[in-house]
């Protein structure tokens, strides 16, 4: 069995700058690694992404969208995750269950355990070795959004504000659920200091493993170093 | 409200013949109905369907299957059946959760509580005032597709075989569950006497409503004669 890292943190937070390093990094240090994000990482699921995503689907209701990204994660964890972990691969994902529990749980208002048990219908129980999420306060990642666009302050701004006070809170619980599988990084240092806090962490997990940690099948613990 | 009735049965019953010949007889009565289908019945359900039908998709697992048909079926509900419910109208739907249920829960094997949770989640909770259910011995069946193709016997037809009548025996039993909603037609009569059956059954159900039977929000009991 491999490994299985995802991604999670809002727009602003520099995820895929993140990614990108990582995948540079592990490269470099000769680490074979399948790189994937949803909703997508299948042909299936990138046509559900494409529905998702058509602006001309506006009259998406929320139950509808939570179904089909979750029918895109169930796609994907059979014909990519899966595999690629049994393999003995480091599986690195942009976005996984985690996300549907804060946008569309906490930050929605939708009922959480309805959540859970269709994500664990999606996933069959597959849950992250390590969520590396990138945490960064609402304000100051509104403001960023603000000052790009030159834009004012609106209604909008205030309900988005809420919304991601909201979502973000969410994470922080889930954080708190399972702690010793998540990796909190403030996304207000500078890259290179979140990046090399990422690399550490990941070959830390990786060495734990070969230094012949116990893993159970499906949902292993990281290794310690 | 207005009422909401299904059409549920296997291939070769005549089902398609029959909602056709209801469609003509409510016309003719001049009584206005909206008649729709699963998977699709909205412009985002359509574009599910034709991902669900793609040859190309060879690959979805039954687990993304149910939760496309779900999405399909969520925003059915919320965009169509509804809206026509509140207004008064008869909706009549080719094929609604009783499917889901019968084929990938009783026939495929797959967890009915959480099938059934997802489906809860995705109708909030409405079901049919009346599933008509055309109930046709299995092998009677297989033996019309026989006569029709002229083909023989094969392992295929053995896994159909019991496939279907896994399916038949799950669509029984949701019958017994909610006796006084379904009607269960036997679709070896002729069709004229099936036909005569059903618009009998429907004509009684909107005859009770209007003689002031006690329908309740979301989930009406249909009226009694």
């Amino acid at each position: 069995m491999g490994w299985f890292v995802t991604f999670e943190g809002p727009e602003g937070s520099g995820k895929s700058t993140q990614i990108g390093l990582l995948r540079q990094a592990l490269a470099e240090r000769g680490v074979s690694a399948c790189f994937t994000r949803e909703p997508g990482g299948t042909p299936i699921g990138e046509q559900i992404r494409a529905l998702l995503h058509d602006e001309r689907n506006s009259a998406m209701v929320p139950e509808a969208e939570i179904l089909l990204y979750s029918a895109s994660r169930a796609q994907h964890v059979a014909e990519v995750i899966r595999p690629a972990l049994a393999r003995g691969m480091l599986v690195v994902s942009d976005r996984f269950s985690e996300a549907t529990l804060a946008y569309q749980g906490y930050g929605r208002g939708l009922d959480l355990d309805v959540l859970e048990r269709i994500t664990r219908f999606a996933t069959g129980g597959l849950q992250p070795d390590l969520v590396i999420y990138l945490d960064l306060d609402v304000e100051v990642g509104l403001a960023r959004k603000r000052a790009d666009t030159q834009g004012e302050w609106n209604r909008m701004d205030q309900q988005s504000l809420d919304f991601y006070r909201r979502v973000r809170a969410g994470y922080l619980r889930l954080a708190q659920q399972r702690a010793d599988h998540w990796l909190l990084v403030d996304a207000a240092l500078p890259i290179p200091a979140i990046h090399a806090t990422i690399v550490n962490e990941i070959m830390a997990l990786l060495d734990g493993a070969a230094g012949g940690a116990i893993r159970t099948d499906g949902n292993p613990t990281p290794g310690t170093t």
